[in-house]
């Protein structure tokens, strides 16, 4: 196996064109360019489906070629795509425009996650559900650092720098609701609509959040200053008075 | 390597005696000792650093008999061993005798499960962590089958029997919330005393199924069945209570 063309040695991937039909691109395009279509090939079906030559031919390229670039075959390709797809969903857990309360806000986040895992259902449902073939230390720590980034991200967004055990707990557990119901939501066909799924988070997150500063201090002043910002139509406002009513029947 | 011996063929495991001090065991008796040990091996260390050598002298017992036993090595031990733990813990998820309201048989489960988490913490770590060398397709399946063994005897709990996509969604979230806890809880230390992260986990039910049931017509029933056998000094009772100061605040 070809180990990679550094740029010098290799400006276009195929210095000696041959009769192949295949097309020549700048080494870092063509690297990109067989992440990108490895990408929306294990998004769509689960990794032991897709094979080097499928990748191959989704890129017009030949099976050496690819070799060349990923000398360690489909799964550092597979890793690659991964790493790819990470970096991709992680830059979703940013909002750009602060606008809205902090459910609000918690909201907009979700439905970014959850057009996500609709794009890259296959890769996904497989990566999370675990067990796969192309599963290793490496791709969970890939997974890993992507759920650590939600968890800083989550409390970055409810202000906290130094989060105790029990609020790490609670950020931590909500992240795993997440994750669950999204594989749920892929399992049952994707029944509840989107926008229902996250309004329930959304959900989720606030009463998990109020039995947590039930025991917890930090909790319960971290959630006063974030519901000080609440308005009695936002997601928390709403759900609070319905619980109320349930809390009375 | 040999087959695994019928008990006509050796009704103990050194059928030809010689001096090696070794025990000898029948065959039936052998087979569990050494999965008993390389379950404690496993339970204590990540898979990873227990070995076969390691199994086989915890056993008293030499590496060809292991081998004898279980032809596959060490990854056939690991499976064994898993399989045993998992139908040890799905064994705890029942509950003997039925007192208490279901918040308080809801607590019971739980300090069985983090029973478990404890005696078992660096086995269940890693395989709950994911990535491990000796995760396959078919310890998923293994880890899939205690959780939904879970999913279903948390559902018959509360006397549902055949659940919509809402009260599932519900129900699933919460043993990921168990899971994810219990992983946090060893990652940190274990800082929160085991009574105090049972409690938390029957006051996140309790939330997530009343923040569920605004949205869901079978979720409000069930939970609603289900208040009616708590009592004002019950977890569910108590938490109640608590909420509606904080609803009000």
């Amino acid at each position: 196996m070809a180990a990679t063309p550094s740029p010098v040695e290799a400006a276009v991937d195929d210095p000696a064109p041959r009769r192949t039909g295949y097309r020549r691109l700048p080494v870092q395009q063509r690297r990109e360019q067989l992440i990108a279509v490895a990408l929306e090939l294990f998004a769509a079906r689960p990794p032991e489906d897709v094979s080097l030559d499928d990748v191959a031919e989704a890129a017009g390229a030949s099976r050496p070629l690819v070799y060349r670039y990923f000398a360690g075959g489909k799964q550092q390709l597979y890793e690659a795509a991964l790493r790819s797809a990470a970096s991709e969903l992680t830059s979703r857990f940013t909002v750009a425009a602060f606008t809205g309360t902090p459910t609000e806000q918690l909201g907009a986040v979700l439905h970014r996650y959850f057009a996500f895992v609709d794009e890259h259902a296959a890769g996904y449902g497989a990566l999370l559900r675990g067990g796969s073939v192309v599963e290793t230390a490496r791709t969970s720590a890939i997974v890993d650092d992507v759920r650590r980034a939600a968890i800083r991200r989550t409390l970055r967004h409810l202000g906290v720098r130094e989060a105790g055990p029990r609020l790490t707990l609670l950020v931590r557990s909500w992240i795993s609701v997440v994750e669950a119901s999204a594989i749920s939501w892929l399992d049952e066909g994707r029944q509840i609509p989107v926008d229902s799924l996250c309004a329930w988070l959304v959900d989720q997150f606030v009463v998990m959040a109020a039995a947590t500063a039930v025991h917890d201090g930090q909790t319960a002043e971290v959630m006063g200053q974030w519901l000080r910002l609440e308005t009695e139509d936002s997601p928390a406002g709403v759900l609070l008075a319905r619980l109320r009513d349930i809390g009375r029947g």
